[in-house]
C-alpha cells in the first residue's frame, strides 16, 4: 500500500504544474503528461520527492542560473572596485559585535581575500541531490553524506558564474578562501570537489577551513576570526545566514522573527555590499513552518468565489421536497 | 479515502525536514512534531501543498529576504551611478536584436527610467499564495486569480527592500514603470496593489503597462518598446526570463537548453548589470522536469552504501540450512 501511496504522490508532484504557472508564463508549450498512477503493486517504489519545486528551481531553472551569475558578478565588481581604489573595508564581524550594532575586524595592511561557503554557494551538489531524490530520503542521512564528501567530487558543478568570478579576482591579487561545514576528516574530498568544479586550488588549513578545525563544531565564527587575523576579508558569500555570522543563531527562530533579522538597521545595508547571498530553496534553516507561520494573519486572503445569485433567484433553486 | 491520502501527504510534507537540513544548519532547535495522521475520515480535507519548500523559502525565509534586499540594493546602486555620471545605457533589446548578438534601444536625451515586473518581483502575493495553499489547488484557477487581481490589494507586501530602492531612485529623478501580465481590465486592482505595498503611485498607460494594452497578449516586448520610445531604461527587474525579452520563448525549452540561454556570450554579462533577477521557486516556466531532466547524466551519483564485508566474512554469514 505504501508503494501505491508513493506512486500517487510522485505522479501528482511531477504532473501537476504550479497552481500559478500560467500567471506570467508565455503561451504554454505542453509537457508530456505523466502516466496515470498504477493501482496495483508496482515492482519497486518510484522516487517520491516531497519538494520538487525547490530542486527544479535551483538545479534546473534558467532563472536561478541568472540569479546566481548576477550574484557572482556583483561580488566580483564590489571587490574589484576596492582593490582598484585601495580603500579596503573588512566585512567579518568583530568578536564583540552585535547584529544591532555591527563592528568589523579592521583590515590594516592585511592582503585582500574573500570567504565563501562551499555547498550550494560555490558548488552545486548535483550527485548528492540526485541520490537523495532517487533514494526518496525523508531525513538527512549522515552516512550517505559522509560517503558523498569522500567520493562525490566528480559529480559536482560550480554554481553558474563562480569560476569566472574567482578567476577574475585571483588575477587581481585576491585570495579565495572557503569556509565550509564539511568534515575536516574529509578534507581531501572537499579539496577534490572544489578542484573538480574548477574553483581550486583549495588547501586545507590555508584556503579551506572545515568543521573540526576548531572546537566549535559547525559554528563558523571561530574560523572566520582565524581567517580575518591573516586577511582583509572584502566579501563573504553563502546561502545560509550562518555563513555570515553565528549571531543569527542566537536570535528568535520563528519564521517571522528570523526573517526580520536581516532588516536590522546595522545589517540591512550589507546585503549586496559585502555580504552576498546565493539562492537555496532546497535545504537549510530557512525552510520551516506551515501556512500560519509563513503568511501573516492580516495577509491571509480567502477567495470569496463567484458572486452569489440574488436572494430571489436563490430561493427558486431550493429543490422541492419529493413526494414519497 | 482521498481525504486520508491528503492528510498523509500534508503531514509528511510539514513534518519532514529537508533531507539535507542538518548538513549546514546550526545545532537544531527542534520543531514540534506534527500529529500522527488519523486513519479515519477527517471532517474535511486539510490543505496538501505539493511544494512547500519553494513557498517556505520565498515567503518565509530570512535568506530569500536578504537575497531580495541584495538585488534591490545593487539595482539602485547601478542606476544611481549612471544618473550621477550622466552616462546612460539602455537595457531594452532593440526589435532586430538576437540573444546571441544583443542590440539595445538607444537612449538619446530621453529621461531615465527603470522597468519592473510586478508579481513576485515588486510585490509578494501573500494572500493569493495562502489561498492556493489552503484551497489545495493543483492547477492555475483563472477565475480565482481574476478575483485576486480585482480585490487582493490589501493582502500583498512589497518584496523586501523594494520600497527603499524605489524611493531612492524616484528622489534621484528616475521614473519607475511597471510592466505586468495582470489584465488591463483589472488595472484599478493592479494600481491599488502597488499603492498598498507602498510602491506607487502607478498609473495605467503612464507608469503601468498590462496584458491587453496591445495585441500581443502576455508577450511583453511590445510594451517594452512603447516604454523605451519614451524613456531611457537603465535597468529591468523580473523573476522570469520573459520579464527581460520575449526572445527567450523562441529558444529550446528543455531544462538544460533553457538554462544554457542565460550564459550566451551576449547575455551573460547583463545579469546584475542592467538585468536584475528576483528569486521565485514557487511558480513559473523554470519549474519543470523530473530527475533525468534536471540532473545531467554524468552527475547522477548513487550512494554505494557501506563497504561490503570481505568475501571470507560474508561466507560465514550464510545461514546453514536447517535440518528438517
Amino acid at each position: 500500500m505504501n508503494h501505491v501511496l508513493t506512486a500517487l504522490a510522485f505522479a501528482s508532484l511531477v504532473a501537476a504544474p504550479s497552481a500559478a504557472l500560467a500567471r506570467k508564463a508565455p503561451p504554454a508549450r505542453s509537457q508530456p503528461a505523466a502516466a496515470a498512477p498504477k493501482t496495483y503493486f508496482p515492482p519497486e517504489p518510484p522516487p517520491a520527492p516531497p519538494q520538487l519545486h525547490g530542486i527544479q528551481y535551483l538545479y534546473g531553472s534558467a532563472e536561478a542560473a541568472a540569479l546566481t551569475r548576477q550574484t557572482w558578478r556583483i561580488l566580483a565588481d564590489f571587490v574589484d572596485e576596492q582593490v582598484a581604489s585601495g580603500t579596503h573595508k573588512g566585512v567579518v564581524l568583530a568578536p564583540d559585535s552585535t547584529l544591532a550594532n555591527p563592528q568589523f575586524v579592521p583590515c590594516g595592511d592585511k592582503p585582500p581575500a574573500i570567504v565563501l561557503d562551499v555547498d550550494e554557494t560555490s558548488i552545486l551538489n548535483l550527485g548528492a541531490e540526485y541520490d537523495d531524490l532517487l533514494a526518496n530520503r525523508k531525513t538527512f542521512d549522515e552516512d550517505a553524506w559522509d560517503r558523498w564528501e569522500k567520493g562525490g567530487a566528480a559529480y559536482v558543478a560550480p554554481t553558474p558564474g563562480a569560476k569566472e568570478a574567482l578567476d577574475r579576482l585571483r588575477d587581481h591579487g585576491v585570495t579565495v578562501i572557503f569556509n565550509s561545514n564539511r568534515a575536516a576528516v574529509n578534507a581531501a574530498g572537499a579539496e577534490a570537489a572544489l578542484n573538480a568544479a574548477g574553483l581550486g586550488s583549495a588547501r586545507h588549513g590555508e584556503t579551506l577551513f572545515l568543521n573540526g578545525d576548531d572546537s566549535r563544531g559547525s559554528m563558523k565564527d571561530g574560523r572566520r576570526q582565524t581567517i580575518a587575523a591573516r586577511y582583509c576579508v572584502l566579501a563573504m558569500a553563502g546561502d545560509q545566514l550562518v555563513d555570515f555570522s553565528d549571531l543569527f543563531t542566537t536570535e528568535p527562530n520563528g519564521v517571522a522573527a528570523r526573517r526580520a533579522t536581516v532588516a536590522y538597521s546595522g545589517i540591512a545595508d550589507l546585503w549586496g555590499a559585502g555580504w552576498f547571498v546565493m539562492p537555496n530553496p532546497v535545504y537549510g534553516s530557512g525552510l520551516q513552518g506551515g501556512p500560519d507561520d509563513i503568511f501573516p494573519k492580516d495577509k491571509q486572503w480567502r477567495d470569496p468565489g463567484p458572486p452569489k445569485p440574488p436572494a430571489s433567484e436563490a430561493q427558486t433553486e431550493i429543490p422541492a421536497k419529493k413526494a414519497k
